[in-house]
């Protein structure tokens, strides 16, 4: 690629190793970024490195956070006793977009997967069962509803309840605004085993 | 978007300005930013702030570079009475990838559009007529096929005609390797008026 001077192939390199950026992308928004203002060239480039070096877990519930506690953790508007275990801050943000839900947050940072060689020890288990030692009434289990999402909702589940403490697992079923005849099986089922009386 | 923290928030904020880069992907990349190790994170912010910062136009061809004379205009394989034109840098590129051509470039930086307001003038096209003065055999018209591309090629060849170099255009017809029901009819009497005999 010495077609293109030194620092541009060098950029396009770099942009390529972003996940979902290919070769074409690459070129694309290297270009873009050499015809965008300096200013806001820099203000790309500062963002990442302070989100680099100043993105850490949050102490109590291990999401991503520039503070020592999160907003969410740190908030007295947040019920402390109900906790909601998520595999990822993605997923926090997807909830907290609703904009109902007052408890707070475990974030595990992962999910139990045997296939790809991730077990128990590899998520923030350990970290929820400390927690689960505090004043929790409720613990809701918003793993994804994949296998390994599945799989490690029944582990805490089944890790949990010998402790006391309510283990409770977001519904499963046909999503808001879909045509059942464009659902699958497996969900259809849930929902009729998930049905409740109105 | 205060779920996540500030810097986080910021980062996704400046990643989704690219073009391209919707919400989730700009969400998508900057936690995969914050993942990366902090080597890899700064090799792409300083491609970037680097690149911003040497990038220039060549001083002959208007191709972007970080020296003074781009590669290809430096080459002393390069014929330079051989001028392509061409609307962008990428445009050079994937002609270069070919690895057949032998003359040299021009870069426009766009092509005419009255739609968008793009005169002659707001191209690289006084540019093109000094460096005709020069001793130029060949002026090879290599714009897109879209309307302004064609718009351009007419326009520049109507202007570069009187000076007596020979001005040519790519040929336009069925891509290589695809098939004609699938080609659009404009493409096809392309190919059919531009037919050679074989």
């Amino acid at each position: 690629m010495d077609y293109y001077s030194s620092q541009i192939t060098k950029l396009i390199e770099e942009l390529g190793r972003l996940p979902g950026v290919g070769n074409k992308s690459a070129q694309r928004l290297a270009f873009h970024i050499i015809n965008m203002p300096e200013e806001q060239v820099m203000n790309l480039s500062n963002a990442m490195v302070e989100a680099k070096k100043n993105v850490r877990y949050c102490a109590k519930c291990f999401t991503l956070t520039d503070k020592e506690i999160c907003p969410i953790c740190a908030s007295p508007k947040r019920n402390p006793s109900m906790i909601m275990v998520v595999e990822s801050t993605r997923d926090l943000a997807a909830y907290e977009k609703t904009g109902k839900y007052e408890g707070v947050y475990h974030v595990l940072h992962g999910a139990i997967s045997p296939m790809l060689g991730i077990g128990p020890e590899n998520i923030k288990l350990k970290e929820l069962m400390v927690r689960l030692q505090g004043n929790v009434e409720e613990l809701i289990i918003a793993t994804n509803s994949s296998l390994e999402g599945e799989t490690t909702a029944m582990y805490i589940s089944k890790l949990v309840k010998p402790t006391g403490v309510k283990v409770t697992r977001i519904a499963s079923g046909v999503p808001v605004g879909s045509d059942l005849e464009c659902t699958d099986e497996v969900t259809l089922l849930r929902a009729l085993e998930g049905r409740v009386e109105i």
